[in-house]
């Protein structure tokens, strides 16, 4: 059975919570649009794909306390809360506008039963997708390289499967990488906590590393490729995604690493020219001054913290998309490939 | 007062516990060359210089314990345990090998006294040093700028002022520079444990970010300057430093700023050609698998955790020490620098 982090029951959405692990594996229960925003902004769920699919309920889950009062007007109050949750991740906004379309055309019962159909669609085409975007992906990886990724993209992020660590999964299952590197992630430990986890799972070599060991790992000749997802990519291919992906991509140019985008076509915002209009979430002081609790800094000590960083497209090699693959991505490479 | 956290004792040297801070600041007592050893070892003390120092005051608590005894050859067993606590830092070996030379001559109640007054000698010489050095570094710094630095080379990693630390807290004093950011320095923590803690008490202004951060800052023009100490120096100017050094480096090549490397003429090891032949400490995966005893991973997960990683010397602007500034350090220019 392969594992997921997301289960519907008809009147509520269970959630793995994901601040928890690994020490504990404990579902979290949201039983309306607010549980759910919670559950997003707290980081409960995260993961631009699962964000994504997780709104998708919660309009659902506003909809049934509605009742015969759900109409596209009724619903807006939560489509509002569950668009607050979090900045960045474009995924969230996409997801939220399809539930929006359904909700214009129809009401009550029949509303609230197409909006779960839109839902579990969501949920079930992001799976799929999965499979497709990987199997585009693998024939990129270097034969028997080591792959270094970042943050977590795999099925805890993502309807199933993953991108980025899909792809990793789907070349490790076909004997074509040799094993995963996987950066450990400040501040929220995504890769030690979640990456090393699903990969051990599974039986995929994995080695955890500090994310300072990026650059030495690669002056060594000991990664062959890099590998992230992405929370959102602009119409010339500038790149969203998890804070420290800029500079790996910096330091994968350097030594002549070719550096990979995995993330499905709902993530490209093609509204937004370049990456300088993306709004970058800034989260609490408390990630950078305590983990899990334990203080590891002065209580007042002043921090930034910002949970994303842009990577011009120029330092990407392509995106990969479960539609195929944008090599040397640029305003007329993405446009091309938007236009099929 | 000025911060220190070494204190010589006659019979005892007392280190401030680094592993406890800044959660608390608890003295603990060496008695003998074993307890120094066991202390560098265990990063009680940590940082290069203040490391060179804890072994020469070592060499004297082994040299009072054979009393009499003491001369070259009984001291032997004594200096052979203190080599081998750390392999990374030049200044370790540069210490003991000055009290090694003393040692070549006496013997006995006089040996003790020459020893002692050996180990006073490399203490305090390294404390004045640290001011000379700052006032050479001062003036590279851009004005009004906010610098980047990694890991700690402050008071706690040196017999007081600090190298890199000290030429910042020298440059904050002359009103030269805004502010410090410091990266946290996974998996040790020495940014956020250490270096934010003795700029906090000194009221130099400081934020920490994760070391993920560095790249997004430097990107959006918040950082005008880098600078680091070092653990090595070889010949050619490659740099041994904590791990994530390199990293950071590349990144400020990419931007375009300047990278400093701060250090005392004993880290320069000229019987090293490059980088190439040092010798890099992996340290225990529990470094990276918890943090403050808090698991953060898979109990059982494989970890890489190399301690430190080479800059070359192309990516430095200037290796800055207590004789003076060696401006774009390569083989030449280094052997000049020697020469003088």
């Amino acid at each position: 059975m392969a594992l997921t982090a997301l289960r519907w029951r008809e009147d509520r959405l269970e959630l793995l919570d994901q601040r928890l692990l690994p020490a504990q594996s404990r579902w979290l229960t949201c039983h309306s649009a607010d549980d759910v925003a919670g559950a997003i902004r707290d980081m409960a769920v995260r993961g631009a794909p699962a964000i994504g699919i997780s709104a998708a309920y919660g309009v659902v889950l506003a909809a049934r306390a509605l009742g015969a009062a759900a109409t596209a007007a009724t619903l807006t109050p939560a489509l509002d809360t569950l668009a607050a949750s979090r900045p960045t991740a474009v995924n969230l906004f996409w997801a939220l506008a399809r539930m929006q379309r359904i909700a214009a055309t129809q009401q009550g019962a029949t509303l609230i039963q197409a909006l779960t159909n839109e839902a579990l669609a969501i949920h079930d085409e992001d799976r799929r997708m999965n499979h497709r975007l990987a199997a585009f992906g693998l024939p990129l990886l270097p034969e028997g390289g080591r792959i270094y990724t970042h943050c977590n993209t795999g099925a805890l992020a993502t309807g199933g499967h993953g991108t980025a660590l899909g792809v990793l999964r789907s070349a490790w299952t076909a004997g074509r990488i040799r094993g995963v590197i996987a950066g450990e992630t400040r501040p929220w430990m995504q890769g030690s906590r979640l990456t090393s986890w699903e990969l051990m799972q599974e039986g995929v070599p994995v080695t955890l590393v500090t994310d300072n060991s990026a650059g030495h790992l690669m002056q060594r000749g000991e990664v062959q490729a890099v590998i992230v997802g992405a929370d959102r990519i602009t119409a010339n291919g500038d790149t969203a995604n998890k804070i420290g992906t800029y500079g790996l991509a910096v330091l994968a140019r350097h030594h002549g690493i070719p550096f990979y985008v995995a993330a499905p076509l709902s993530t490209i915002d093609p509204a937004l020219p370049d990456g300088s209009s993306i709004v970058i979430e800034e989260r609490d002081a408390s990630e950078v001054r305590q983990i899990q609790g334990t203080p590891i800094a002065p209580a007042e000590v002043p921090v930034q913290n910002p949970a994303f960083d842009v990577t011009p497209a120029a330092l990407i090699t392509a995106i990969i998309t479960e539609h195929g693959v944008i090599h040397a991505p640029d305003t007329a490479n993405m446009a091309a490939y938007l236009a099929n």
